[in-house]
């Protein structure tokens, strides 16, 4: 049952003043739980809490952690329904896409539990002492990883489930050890809650600090900013616009003691089309395109909103091909009243521009906060000269560039802000044939893809989820994968440290049995 | 022979108006030769051939940079006498460190090239497609490291050579595939022309592309600030001071894209004396810790400048013992004037204040630029509440904190600021007994040593040379050791790639032969 109350640590807590309700798209009115957002003194009791868990929580075994992470997924699916029906009131969002999404949330918080449980990802690094070398003896050297802090997580609106409450910031944040505190999304804030519950118990049943995971409610900016200010709060992920991160990466840049703030924000996600391409499947990618161009009304950071094509024949029949895709497709509803009018007004200023033209639209007899799609073209240069048409349209949106050369699509490529996937459509040849422009995109993405769709972000150690600015605040890290537990922890070194008083992973005769580099060999043996 | 000019790639320019020379602090005179520090237009020229320079360095292979930057090494031992002359001209320093710190530069790129060589250091991960799974196929994914782009390197005061031409932060980033842009050091531009020289060479030599490296002279604060501030830099190394690279760290996070910032600054790394090391081995301690506190006039970052005891007869005998030894000792040239001066203002600052007594000082009869060594003693409630106590003294000098009791110990360790290094003197059983101590400091530093002093970084994968901040700006990554490569680096991932088209590093028959995770294993076979 929703208390619209906050969780600091195991207890809820409703001190403020503020409270808001959230919103059913689809019905197109508010839903009845009313929220109470967390005051001022609630955020510092929060903060407080989870510097002093992190005392505690750092010190509990990598088994111990994975009891934990596991029974957070447990605890999720025996919400059941009750979850999946506040998701689909507080989203819009069809029941198949709330159970994909709960799917991919537990497999997540299951692979960091998997990661904890089997302990290498620790890095253990021993380099042995040499007592009698000349002209100095060589200490005895042993690092590993180790966490951070408590860390802030800011929900993501379009991923109520899996870049949210107990989505993959916290699952990484809580298998490296760091306490969270997790700012909710004020579009899901039930569901947010819910799954708030969830970890709760489990922390109680796995018998976790109090203090190890605490979740606030907010409406407005005031909370998270009191967050990432907090000096107790030791790093920051946050999933949604350019704006909102940045404005968090300037306040933790701007702390006494600055912090990492691993913000992933916007990205159109360019596709090129090479000849090819165009020539021989422009039917069948026009259709996978329409696809994926207005899969959940386009509500993805992967979202492919700008397809780059030389001019040419086959480049017009696919543009055709694609309009015809796009407006055989039936619109779908968009989050939440805001985000409807934030498209909308996206879609009419670039499609306002010079040189632009609607090559398809979907323009009426659809309900409220219904996302009409929109397919517009120009030419490279009107392109390549107004960079309000770079601009990301959050929706089933995307502009078709119709590139003069070769040389103009390089020069386009090359002065694109930082994307989290670039794609190229054509043949292995073509990689070859236009090197130029594949290097340029290579500069430019985090994840390269060949043949395919940008949306779809496989969970598995290869996938990079982040990419140069402003993609991601920090494009040295990934926000997907068991390897986004990087962005949380510190290498720690001790030098001639007794090896009883060493952290098990760093032990003479590993007890944990881990992968470990020992004098620059990988080794799981004792030494 | 030494030109003054700056290296823009293979050439040497001298084109801005302003001059500079280097001072010799043993003869209290300024060296010869008449450096030109770069203009506005010689540094935008160097950042734009350096971001050329990226596309072709990028490519190069591990080998061809292993052989480049073995071939710097070469370059530097063939400079030979000339080196190690202007080395101690600029410094004051002595023959012997020159050589040892020689070996210890020549060393650490010797290490990047054996890195390179093998090649695994690009953590390659690869997860096979299963293009039959349902609901949806998994697609293939491998992902590798790759670098940021041109890193600028800020030589270090301290370390002509081991932290700045060619020390470790452009050997990490020529390793990683960035060009470098060297802001030389103005108090030892010649030494670093000299190595610049040697890198050009080196360049020449091994075919590598112009604007690999570059070196640019610099007297005040102009070139760092339009280096740092240039949208083609892609990150920044630095050691220094606190003020200097917080300066930079707030530039970089100010511009319109974000860049990293790997500043190493100050650090007092506390030294906390249990008492079996004071009642059994205070006198050895006090000889130990009186050649750490002066080795090299006290001018490294991990110089010992505070040492905890709690109050007893054997920790006023430790005083006494150690302010005989400091007394003892002959008293060292520092690096230059200014920072001699620094040296005796902060001396002075901290010896005035409320509650601090004079243990040992060493006062007259010394050449100028000589720093004459100190030893202060104040009570724990004191050094609590005094901020002033807690900073760095960049020289011979260190205060001894008196500790009422094991609470008023750890309270203070736990409101230290980040600290490269931590030690604890005592035994084993002692690391249980003041387990709240040993917690507290843990949770302050980067290294942790045990019965040793901190000075002296060993150059080895299990050393971390960094720490919470601000010892460093990112506790997340190290200055020293091959694991500083990854400050310069971003994963990308390939989806569907062909495999011809591939970087070797991830083509299905691993021609490499480099460690890989495949499918979460780690395996150096073909699949």
């Amino acid at each position: 049952m929703l208390t619209g109350k906050n969780y600091i640590g195991f207890d809820l807590s409703a001190e403020g003043d503020t409270t808001y309700r959230t919103f059913n798209p689809l019905l197109n009115v508010e839903n009845p739980t009313i929220f109470s957002e967390a005051s001022e003194e609630e955020v510092d009791m929060t903060v407080t809490l989870a510097a002093k868990a992190f005392d505690a929580y750092r010190a509990i075994s990598g088994v111990q952690k994975a009891d934990f992470i596991n029974a957070i997924a447990d605890e999720i699916m025996a919400l059941d329904d009750e979850l999946v029906n506040m998701y689909c009131a507080e989203t819009g969002l069809p029941e198949g896409r709330a159970k994909g999404e709960r799917g991919r949330t537990v497999g997540q918080l299951r692979s960091f539990a998997d990661l904890v449980r089997d302990g290498s990802w620790v890095e253990a690094t021993i380099d042995t002492g040499i007592p009698d070398r000349t002209p100095l003896p060589k200490p005895d050297l042993r690092k590993i990883l180790v966490p951070l802090g408590p860390v802030v997580v800011f929900g993501a609106s379009n991923f109520p489930l899996a870049f949210s409450t107990a989505g993959g910031d916290t699952a990484a944040a809580l298998a490296a050890g760091c306490p969270v505190i997790v700012k909710s999304h004020p579009m899901h804030a039930g569901t947010g809650e819910l799954v708030a519950s969830a970890i709760i118990k489990a922390a109680k049943k796995t018998g976790m600090p109090n203090g190890v995971f605490s979740n606030l409610n907010s409406s407005g900016i005031e909370v998270g900013v009191q967050l990432v200010k907090h000096p107790k709060v030791k790093a920051v992920g946050f999933t949604g616009s350019i704006g909102g991160g940045r404005a968090l990466f300037d306040l933790a840049a701007q702390r006494e003691e600055p912090i990492p703030v691993f913000a992933e924000m916007g990205s159109v996600n360019p596709v090129i089309a090479l000849p090819s391409a165009l020539s021989e499947k422009g039917n069948e990618w026009a259709k996978n395109y329409a696809g994926s161009i207005t899969l959940a009304a386009g509500q993805f950071c992967t979202n492919p909103g700008l397809i780059f094509g030389l001019r040419s024949a086959f480049l017009d029949g696919f543009i055709k091909s694609l309009g015809e895709e796009i407006e055989r497709l039936d619109p779908n509803c968009m989050l939440h009243p805001n985000i409807h009018d934030k498209y909308e007004r996206g879609k009419s200023e670039l499609s306002s521009q010079a040189g632009v033209t609607i090559a398809a639209s979907v323009e009426s007899g659809v309900a409220p906060n219904y996302a009409t799609q929109r397919i517009l073209t120009v030419d490279g240069d009107e392109f390549l000269k107004n960079p309000t048409l770079h601009k990301e349209v959050f929706g089933p949106f995307s502009v078709v560039v119709r590139c003069k050369d070769e040389m103009e699509l390089t020069t386009i490529i090359s002065n694109l802000e930082g994307q989290l996937t670039g794609t190229i459509l054509g043949s292995s040849e073509e990689i070859y044939k236009y090197s130029g422009v594949v290097e340029a995109l290579h500069g430019r993405v985090g994840r390269l893809i060949f043949n395919g769709v940008p949306t779809g972000v496989e969970v598995c150690p290869a996938m990079q989820h982040g990419g140069p600015y402003p993609a991601s605040t920090d494009s040295r890290f990934t926000a997907v994968g068991v390897h986004s537990i990087k962005r949380w922890v510190r290498p720690l070194s001790y030098q001639n440290w007794p090896d009883i008083a060493l952290p098990d992973e760093l032990k003479n005769n590993n007890p944990l049995k881990i992968s470990r580099l020992v004098d620059n060999k990988f080794t799981q043996d004792a030494w």
